[in-house]
């Protein structure tokens, strides 16, 4: 009887690391990770800055998140630990937030001022600095993945619209109607948003939920992806940062990967992606430091709220943001993982 | 009779002054021009790199060229002579080139596989960092002051198609038939284009014609701007560098203003125009160094044909190309003005 009972508690202690390493936050000060000598490859994921003050979510609405945010680690980080390419990792690890309502990107995305889903995506490979994306499309399943047709079947790296969508159709990729990606709980808010005054729309903005990427494989390859229903009420036509490269996505072996999340505006015209590989390069700094300056000294000024996360070719990542939390987590080949939000 | 034969002479010499400055062209070595103390403003601009190698062209097909680089020179100078912003200037120069047939931009622009127009363009102002961006138009007359629309009276950065033009008209600007951009010299090309096999028809894409413009002004502001149909026979949808803020037009009042022209999937892989400006902030780099760098070894190597144009805060120039040819000029306060294409 007590060999059982222990066997109990030892099950009961193991489903529930989990749990015990989600509640185990550090207060948000946790942003930068050093590798270890054994790290051969690691992975790094965000859902989306901004939000609402710690205490104001739900914890079953938190527990839902961080439960989320674990399942996509563990998508990537098997096809880390097997080998696999950062490419392959990011891709399936944004096309897992793409279909997961909870996030604001492929299905629950926010819709635009006429209550569609406009989504933007792009990716990125650190090795060969090719890249691609798409912008402004409405019946891609998972822009992602056209992001990387693009990259790999086109001469081009951005297709907008219509022409993302015949290329996305030609090359095999699953189309959908565009009421695919409209939730209930989304719609609710749109109609919400709405008969708001401009001025409390603009808070519905702010709605986190960009999904993003970035990793370091076995190889030594980074790779970014990004992707996003933008904001809420937005604009017909509007395109923010995340289809951008430079500005939502970068990735360059010599320095890191880089995918961001936040105000696209500011995002775009600060070319944050770039300028956190071009500070590494160009100045020798590491990439807790530029991170840092970005995110802290360059965008908050401004007005920028966001965030974004990244790693080195040596395996170090930050998590960096102004806000009051960002979806994210990591996972290392040395066992490290963390899921958090503020 | 001696009198009047002597104002004759004199009358002619005055008005072949152009024509001796066109045709004296320094072999394309004078790609970087230091400022004087004097040069209270200058301006710098390009009608596309590419092209055939020098002696391809007809003469009268180069004159026609340089005229027109002449009166855009004349238009932007004037504003800047007369106190006006570096922002006014790039806005005119490049809304006379998209209204000039004999640039890809505007009327005139090359036309996609289905046989549209479709114009790029983007606005950056060097004091707020500031931006705007359409993209996949097919119906404002002139798109860069639809960017110029969206940096000042929205919200955003760059706005797409319908999106783009709902917003232009809005805004009250000229609205025109998408056919109003083709030429009968575009359709014809363009046919015949259609007419090649694929191998053939990348050629054609090398065709100049972008557009851009970059300008400082008498209060030390920084301006660039660039509009452009991209390339011949593009995939509908296809979106190049110009519109991209830090690929194709960057400015920042810090370091200088830059409008690159090119192989566009490139400038957007590289983030030429922010590279130009991170390399001189993190690396102390003058902007002649830099622009021989980024266009000689990092984007030649890769295959990333064509060029771009830069003035720094202290009123220094570059026109810097790795294509047979780039249409380009400049002037500047102290007198001093060319107007060259290879």
């Amino acid at each position: 009887m007590k060999t059982k009972t222990l066997l109990i508690i030892l099950f009961f202690i193991s489903h529930c690391s989990l749990l015990i390493a989600q509640t185990d936050i550090p207060g948000g000060s946790l942003n930068a990770i050093s590798a270890s000598m054994n790290n051969q490859w690691c992975l790094v994921i965000h859902g989306g800055a901004g939000g609402p003050p710690k205490g104001t979510m739900s914890v079953e609405d938190e527990q839902a998140y961080l439960q989320k945010l674990d399942e996509a680690l563990a998508i990537g980080s098997n096809i880390l630990r097997n080998g696999g390419s950062s490419l392959d990792a990011v891709e399936s690890v944004v096309r897992f937030m793409e279909d997961c309502p909870l996030f604001n990107a492929g299905k629950g995305a926010v819709l635009t001022e006429k209550g569609v889903a406009e989504l933007d995506a792009s990716i990125m490979d650190g090795k060969t600095l090719r890249a691609g994306a798409v912008a402004g499309v409405t019946t891609i399943r998972n822009p992602v993945s056209a992001a990387r047709k693009v990259m790999e079947h086109s001469p081009h790296v951005l297709l907008i619209d219509g022409g993302a969508e015949g290329f996305a159709k030609a090359q095999g990729l699953e189309m959908v109607d565009p009421s695919y990606f409209i939730t209930p709980k989304i719609r609710e808010r749109w109609e919400k948003s709405k008969k708001q005054d401009p001025a409390k729309g603009k808070d519905q903005e702010k709605k986190p939920g960009t999904v993003g990427a970035v990793a370091l494989d076995q190889n030594g390859n980074l790779a970014a992806a990004t992707s996003t229903g933008g904001m809420m009420n937005k604009m017909h036509g509007r395109i923010g940062d995340s289809p951008i490269i430079g500005a939502g996505t970068y990735a360059n072996n010599s320095t890191c990967a880089v995918s961001c999340t936040g105000y696209g505006e500011y995002f775009i015209r600060n070319v944050v992606a770039y300028d956190i590989s071009a500070m590494m390069e160009y100045r020798g700094m590491p990439l807790e430091e530029v991170a840092r300056i970005v995110i802290h000294e360059k965008l908050k000024p401004q007005g920028g709220e966001g965030g974004l996360i990244a790693v080195d070719k040596e395996g170090r990542i930050v998590m960096e943001f102004n806000t009051n939390a960002m979806f994210r987590g990591y996972m290392m080949s040395d066992g490290r993982k963390e899921v958090m939000i503020y």
